[in-house]
């Protein structure tokens, strides 16, 4: 199937927002925990989390256009300066998907995601085999109204299981998600592990 | 394994690079063609490709600091203002992977990947079954360095047998393949498309 501008502008909305979600391929799933000024914990699905750089440790997400009120994630986040990024797995994506809905409530509460404390201002989630926690660096307005929220990386909890002594993370083993679309998940199986090439100037070098 | 930003900052500097590519989780592994003005073409992989909002179609992604010198994408990309994403397979990760090398070389005569010539000003992945054509809307610099490109989505291609009824894509049909770290590759088994909650009040509504 083809579709060119004129064709993606008519196209039916739900169609629309399904495959322009799906284009970009495999998407990160993870859970980003927040607490406001006042404690109250909120944790919701992402899947726009990327990587920005090592040194210094650098994350980044796109959040939705913040319409008449901020999002609680949002609001949390320009409060106390800081969120956590934690791995959704095979055992609670289906969990982690709720998340989605608008509620007052904590996500926490309403449903069956339990938060962990770490030496961290903002919770974690219990369960997820990767934890990072990061503190808000730089907010950035993108062009379509979305909000692009940087993040410097303070603390990371990986199980033991899946780090191996090169700081490389096996996700099959820790059972992380990848998600296409708005509600596609996928689980990952380990294909191969490629030397990196750093650089050379032809092939026969 | 726990790390804090002390323990970030003096660890090994590949076990760092490492780590903190890892730990956003699954990523997309695309190709992204460009053309000079000169009509040289270029192909080079990334793994850093978001989806920003479905109306007006937009994806971002991010490149490196450019340093001394634009990379062939970047200065492509400034030239001629046009871009293609293109989903990598099983099929052909091994050789996709090979274009993070260095080059003033065509990748698509220095490997065994071939080019798709559409109805668009940049060349395709031959074999890609996801092939999305864009033009450059927007460089954003980051706080390290790094640019976020944006672009407007213009044409878009997908196999017959991977896109529903609804737009939605199956990206395991498809073998597109997601990314860990540098260099570690994973093939996605579909588990469930869970209906989209829009929003409500209480879980008991």
């Amino acid at each position: 199937m083809e579709f060119c501008t004129e064709k993606i502008v008519e196209l039916d909305k739900e169609f629309r927002i399904n495959l322009i979600n799906s284009i970009t391929g495999a998407k990160p799933a993870n859970l980003i925990a927040t607490r406001s000024k006042n404690g109250k914990d909120n944790v919701a699905i992402f899947s726009s989390v990327v990587h920005l750089g090592s040194n210094p440790a650098m994350i980044g997400f796109v959040m939705r256009p913040q319409i008449d009120k901020n999002t609680d994630t949002y609001q949390n986040i320009l409060e106390t300066k800081s969120f956590t990024i934690n791995h959704i797995t095979e055992d609670i994506y289906i969990e982690a998907h709720k998340t989605s809905i608008k509620t007052d409530i904590s996500e926490f509460e309403l449903f069956d995601l339990h938060k962990e404390e770490r030496a961290f201002k903002a919770p974690f989630v219990k369960g997820s085999p990767v934890q990072i926690g990061l503190n808000l660096l730089k907010t950035i307005d993108l062009p379509n109204g979305c909000i692009f929220i940087i993040g410097s990386v303070e603390y990371i909890y990986t199980e033991d299981e899946i780090i191996n002594d090169e700081g490389k993370l096996n996700l099959e083993k820790g059972s992380s998600v990848a998600l296409s679309g708005l509600d596609g998940y996928y689980g990952l199986k380990f294909l191969k592990s490629i030397k990196h090439i750093k650089s050379f100037k032809t092939i026969d070098d």
